[in-house]
C-alpha cells in the first residue's frame, strides 16, 4: 500500500523510470506516513497512436508529426 | 476531464482510432457539456492471449483459431 | 468487445450516462464495425478531493471553491 | 460480470494463463453464483522495467538481476 | 505478484468477497507456482447506474427494473 | 502527460492527499522533465473489504481488526 500506476508516452529510459520510483517513494512516505516496502508502482507505456485528446489522435496532432 | 480508456482486441488501425477519438469526443461534449479540449482518450490493445471469457482463453476459442 | 471506461468528475445524472451510453456505442459500431451488444461500458466516478492537476488538488483550486 | 483483470510479470505462457481462466471462472462461479459465461478475464503482462517496489525498480533489484 | 482487480455489479458481502478471495488465491498458486502471499486482490463494486451494455445503462435495461 | 493513479486504503485526508499532489508532481516533473501543468493524478480509495493479500480480506487479518 498504496499501489501507484504512471500512464506515459513512451520513450522514457528504464534510468527515468528507475529514478521516479525513488522519487515517488519518498513523497509516499513523506506524505501518507507508510513504509518503503509497502509502495508499489506500475508504468504503463502509451504509443502515440493509443493516446487522443482535442478531438485527435495525438500521433496525428500537427505539433507532434 | 473526462478520462475515457478504450479496451479493445489489437487489429485496430490507427484510422480506426482517430475515428473513434472524433465521434468519442464529439459524444462525450453533447451528452456531459464539456469541451472537446478537456477529453482524454487512451486505447488499450488486447491480445488474443491475454483475454477470456467463458471460461476459455479467446485465443483457443473454436471460433476464434 | 471493446470494454470503455469514462472517468469522470461526479456529478453527472443517470440520464447524462444513459444518453453517453448510446452515443458511445454507436461511435464504437461505426469506427469499428463490431455489434452493439459486445460494447460494454463503465462509468467512474472522480471526487473533487481525489482528483489533481498542476501540483494542486481540484478541490483546493481557486477556479472550483 | 464480472471483469477481471490480472497484472502479473511477463513471461507466462497461454497454457498457463489458459489454466488460470478456467480455475478463476470457476472460483468465482462458486463464491459469486454466477454463470461461466458472464466471467470477463483480462491479462496485462509487466515488463521488469515498468514495475517498481521498495523504492527501487524492479530490474535493478539485486535478486532478479 | 500478481495483482488482480475484481470489477462487480454492488451487492455482494464480504463473506461473498472472502471467499473468492481466498479461491483466487489458490487458483493463481496453482496455475502460475507462486505463493500466496504474493498475491493482491482488489474490488471495484459497480452501481447499476455505472454500467453500459447493449447500448443502454444497466439500470433502465428492462430486466433489471 | 503524464497520468498516475494512486491506490490506497481510505482514511487519508484532503490535506495528505493535497501534500501528495504536490510532492508528486514535483518528482514526474524532475524525473521525466515535463511540466507541471501536465501531470494529473487520482486518487482510488480502498475499503478494508474491498482488498484482499496472502489468501485473506484485509478485513479479516487480524492485525486489523
Amino acid at each position: 500500500m498504496p499501489f501507484i500506476t504512471v500512464k506515459v508516452l513512451e520513450g522514457k529510459t528504464p534510468e527515468q523510470k528507475r529514478d521516479l520510483v525513488k522519487r515517488m517513494t519518498a513523497a509516499v512516505k513523506e506524505s501518507f506516513d507508510v513504509d518503503a516496502e509497502k509502495v508499489f508502482i506500475f508504468f504503463e507505456d502509451l504509443k502515440a497512436d493509443d493516446y487522443g485528446k482535442q478531438g485527435e489522435l495525438y500521433s496525428f496532432q500537427d505539433e507532434n508529426k
